[in-house]
């Protein structure tokens, strides 16, 4: 069971991830995190050192919602190329999705902490490579149990699908239309339609 | 000639434009913008009505700069598709530019503006536009002349390649290393040549 400090502990990084991941680390106050928590300043910071350690298990929980919803996705799949097209599914519609809403928390992280938090960036990167790992992964699995091409350049494969998701759901957040977003993941598809053996 | 008030302006927005990328609208401080000017806040603020206005002027001249840039090179390029070529050139080698090696001021403004600063955000969106036009009128212009085949899908090749540049820099900042950037450009370099008629 937890106790009450972390529950209280859980408690304001489950407020605090959607306002981190909008309006970003330096963005947000700690009148804003006072705000959606209903606690004192005291109370905040009883629990955390300061506004950073919020922050790095704020991204923490804003990932790990990503990553569950993936899986979970991905679990209803039977095979490699339909389980690599849950990707462009999601993406496509990541406005509709409250947890995805406010845009992908690697994206939003890496822009605002790459020059000026280092372990913040630390976090940004270490989800980078998870999923970068993972595609690798799926991939070499996929080619070993014959649903995909043996010939694909692996590389290739996860820096344009991970580098073409990030892009084009930054540029339809901040334009606001999503008729390039799909047109970049109905490429996405056929790109890993092509992967199929 | 440009007056005085003119003179310091210019000064102030070329001192403290690459600041603003790097660290961020909420990022940066007035004490930034004292450090890197060298002048007082109230020379600052005679000068701009606040630090949004600034932000604003800092925008637009780090977007002229990459935009005169990109510009020179394709202007030396003879057809279509070698001007095109330009854009994986240049972003393969982003952080040896000085005035992208902060990232791109879309990408970087994107995220953080979206959700916090209207103005800023405008100004993103604007730009973004300003290059998918472009794009899309090179890539007519291409058909129309007989460099680029007629049956491409524009809003497809526009979507794609704008969002795989700006992911794939984000990610070459974020993670520091270069190996997913130019397997990108790779990819996005063999699809413009399959652009060519």
């Amino acid at each position: 069971m937890m106790s009450k400090a972390e529950k209280t502990r859980a408690f304001i990084i489950e407020r605090t991830a959607s306002i981190f991941n909008a309006k970003g680390y330096a963005g947000t106050s700690i009148n804003d995190l006072m705000n959606v928590t209903g606690l004192t300043k005291g109370s905040i910071y009883g629990n955390f050192e300061n506004k950073d350690e919020v922050a790095l298990a704020a991204f923490d929980y804003n990932f790990a919602l990503v990553i569950a919803y993936i899986k979970k996705e991905m679990s209803k799949q039977e095979n490699t190329i339909n389980r690599l097209l849950v990707y462009p599914k999601i993406y496509r519609n990541f406005f509709k999705l409250s947890f995805l809403s406010a845009g992908c928390p690697i994206a939003n992280t890496s822009t605002e902490a790459d020059d000026t938090h280092p372990l913040l960036k630390e976090k940004a990167a270490s989800a980078l490579d998870y999923w970068r790992l993972s595609l690798e992964r799926q991939l070499k699995d996929g080619i070993k149990n014959g649903d995909i091409k043996a010939n694909i350049n692996i590389n290739e494969v996860v820096g344009v699908t991970t580098a073409l998701i990030q892009g084009a759901i930054l540029h339809a957040k901040v334009s606001g239309k999503i008729n390039y977003l799909n047109a970049s993941m109905n490429y996405l598809e056929a790109m890993i339609k092509q992967l199929e053996r």
